[in-house]
């Protein structure tokens, strides 16, 4: 690993690039600004940004990087929240969002293959034209690309049924370090030669080569979903309903609950449908044909008897309405505080009651507020702080809780992050054993031996 | 790497051994010689045979062997197909029988924890008993280990709706040589601090390390299931069907295809009920409610109209009726030949008719039958080839296809294995790049550098 980065480039390096990505190369201070930070809105310094076109440059690139011992952050469409493409380490961004094309979706084989800048909601769409489906789902899908989810196994609202970016991607193309173009798999479904490299580069957030093409399974599209937005009187009676729905042998696709304090902000900054005495939210979607639909929907309302209130809807617009209540909780949260820190841990299912209502606890104790919501039915917490970063004493509490947040998720057998990775926000040896730790270092160090990839982010 | 591994015991060995193993060694040749061989029939060297019942055992041992350069070799069931247990460079076996404990099955978590000699379908009752289904299903699994197809990331025949075992795991628990005990990932469904390093070691087969412990993610149990056999003149007329069951936008659980072949043979050792005309059987099998499988059923059945014959059944007594002529296959091929070597190749779904074709020619033009059946649904095609070894000319030509038959997969873009693993019966260079297969062997450095685990096999 590399102890000193180059931390400016000569005009020589900046004659290197400009060669080899003409009219893709920015040095631009304003331009490096936007470059420097992400979702997270950490900022880092970025002493260049380039933007290849095809996997030869990026070959190029990647040899010469090695070389000239310069870190390389590779880039999609900056949505993470972890700080994961933040360059902590000054370095290069390569911006994939030039290699942006849909190559082909076979109707035959059930694959697409895609360059890793593509949309994500472009994919579904076109894959959607022709009846097929690429399940995985985030809430940004509009604004993300799929080499972005697919470094950072991003899950989604589909998730408990269809799984997570892991369970559809069958064919990885990468550049490493020194720039050797590797594959792995292809557009067979199954395929259990060799170690399963492909897959690792899933989640790898970026550390272990630049993604530049990207072989994806799809399934057929359902023809007919339908979605329940059911009302508690506490996130207690919420949960114990959706206990029932899985114990039943309903698989939904979706299943996303909101706690108490969700409700109140929500109560607070728009009319809502539903009476006072509703406290605390679950939604489920179930999917299927035109005719099976109708009776799973059936099934699900009849555990769900218990609930206060409900609101159905069957199909795309009337399911829009009633999921957008769910979108609006992340904006209208800014009620409690212009600033946020936003955790995304997963625990096990079963434990989501205790573990809510224990980060409210640690929360409270802080004099602060937890919100709390996200995908009940994969055990995963999107549990959220508001402050206010120019009163100090609140911002202090609000770091306090947060990691005190992390440690309780821990206690519950959990995980610091269910989707938005480690970025270099999460301290990861928390949670990582030590030896399983420096095995993960070690198995980077093969693809990358000096280190000049995303260095500071991961793991 | 080693270049020599120790190839005899010292009694300082066994004495060590017999201490650590009370009662759970063998040194006996008759004892050796069942350990010596798993299904491929081929057959290695074992040094001795060892069987832990707990994890401190298997640290100690492989504290131990790693010391003394012993190779060693990870054993479930041993029915492996592509000699993954054979000892071709002579070690101990290591049995993981002896650990075959279910900890525990949540109805809260919807996980399993088990040890790894835990039998395939023990597992799958139990699950099935608590309304929850683990649905990796090899058509082994009353005789495999739960371990041994995490190890092999075996396949099934529902995969083709429900993934393979990889999709359900979601913790490992493995021993590394040298002796340390590592943990990867845990109960939470969902997880991305880190690499994905529990899921490396599905499928890798015992190359990585010692599996102890497994964390599996389950499933609602579906209520009911049918399946559906149809004949049709030709494979031809039978997949051109089964693409536009999944046109439809249907996902049956299992898509199973049975050539001209297996039909004339079916024929030939059995009453079999469809009429002469039919040539081609497809297999499906759907599942869901009770009330949506008579749904999901006739609009299987509308895609299914061009078929010459049909036989429906619902519920497990019927259907096992229809899935028994599937069953009968493997051991009603034996008329062309007391002996076998099989193929297991996966090939883009939509290739599988060429395929078939193309291996049928091949086979052909060495004086071959070929046996063609397998899980259309993932393309995962099972060629076998039937001869006799007492022929030496037979014996040329059947081993001659055999190697024609993998060459072609490779041209169709296709996988020399979708679940059997490469073992030492396949020629992993074939198919995998010289940086990939080098970097995998990098991987496995950073595991187990002298390459003490399973050496000879996998990649
Ligand atoms: C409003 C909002 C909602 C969100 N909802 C969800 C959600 O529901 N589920 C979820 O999982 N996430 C969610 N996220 C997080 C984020 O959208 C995801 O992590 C997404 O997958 C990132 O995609 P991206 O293209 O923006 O990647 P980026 O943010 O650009 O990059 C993310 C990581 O991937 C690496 N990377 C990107 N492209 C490549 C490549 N080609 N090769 C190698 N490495 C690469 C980067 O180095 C970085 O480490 C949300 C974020 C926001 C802002
Ligand atoms: C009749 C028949 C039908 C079959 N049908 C299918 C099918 O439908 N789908 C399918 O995928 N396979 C099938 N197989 C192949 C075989 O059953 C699978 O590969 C199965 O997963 C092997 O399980 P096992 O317990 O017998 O493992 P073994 O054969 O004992 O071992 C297989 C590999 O796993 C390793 N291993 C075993 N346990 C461990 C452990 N605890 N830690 C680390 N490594 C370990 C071994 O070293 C070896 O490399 C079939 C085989 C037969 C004989």
């Amino acid at each position: 690993m590399l102890d000193n980065y180059t931390s400016s480039l000569t005009s020589a390096h900046k004659k290197f690039l400009e060669k080899l990505f003409p009219g893709g190369v920015a040095f631009d201070p304003e331009v490096l600004r936007v470059y420097a930070s992400d979702a997270s809105l950490k900022v880092g310094t970025v002493l260049a940004v380039v933007r290849p076109e095809n996997s030869d440059q990026v070959c190029e690139f990647m040899r010469w990087a090695e070389t000239e011992n310069i870190a390389v952050h590779t880039r999609g469409r900056g949505t993470s929240l972890s700080g994961g493409c933040v360059p902590t380490i000054p370095g290069i961004v390569i911006s994939m969002l030039g290699m942006d094309k849909i190559l082909n979706i076979s109707r035959d084989d059930f694959v697409a293959e895609v360059e890793p800048g593509v949309s994500t909601a472009q994919l579904q769409e076109e894959c959607e034209k022709l009846g097929m489906l690429y399940p995985p789902d985030p809430a940004s899908a509009k604004a993300t690309s799929v080499g972005g989810n697919v470094a950072t196994c991003a899950g989604g609202l589909r998730a408990v049924k269809y799984g997570v970016t892991r369970d559809y991607v069958i064919g990885v193309e990468a550049v490493l370090p020194g720039g050797k173009l590797l594959r792995f798999g292809g557009r067979t479904h199954k395929d259990v030669i060799g170690l399963d490299i492909g897959r690792l580069f899933v989640g790898s957030e970026g550390t272990l080569g630049v993604i530049t093409k990207l072989t994806l399974k799809l399934i057929p599209k359902p023809e007919a979903s339908a979605s329940v937005l059911v009302g508690y009187a506490s996130l207690d009676a919420a949960l114990a309903s959706m206990g029932k729905v899985f114990a039943a042998g309903i698989l939904p696709c979706a299943v996303e609950f909101m706690n108490e304090t969700v409700l109140e902000i929500l109560t607070k900054t728009s009319e809502v449908p539903w009476p006072d005495t509703v406290k605390s939210l679950l939604l489920f979607q179930v999917d299927g044909s035109n005719d099976t639909v109708p009776f799973e929907n059936a099934r699900l309302s009849h555990q769900l008897h218990d609930a206060l209130w409900r609101m159905e809807g069957v199909g795309k617009d009337e399911e829009d309405k009633i999921w957008a209540y769910r979108r609006r909780v992340s904006a209208a949260s800014y009620v409690l505080g212009p600033d946020r820190i936003g955790g995304d841990m997963a625990v096990p299912r079963g434990s989501i009651l205790s573990a809510v209502r224990r980060f409210e606890k640690i929360a409270a104790s802080n004099g602060k507020r937890l919100v709390a919501f996200g995908h009940a039915g994969d055990g995963n917490i999107h549990a959220n702080l508001h402050y206010d970063a120019s009163d100090p004493d609140d911002a202090r509490r609000t770091e306090k809780t947060h990691h005190e947040l992390d440690a309780a998720a821990l206690e519950f057998g959990g995980s610091l992050s269910g989707e938005h990775g480690a970025g270099y926000l999460k301290d990861v040896s928390k949670q990582l054993g030590k030896d399983e730790h420096a095995l993960m270092r070690g198995i980077r160090r093969v693809f990358d031996p000096k280190g000049i990839l995303n260095p500071g982010k991961g793991y």
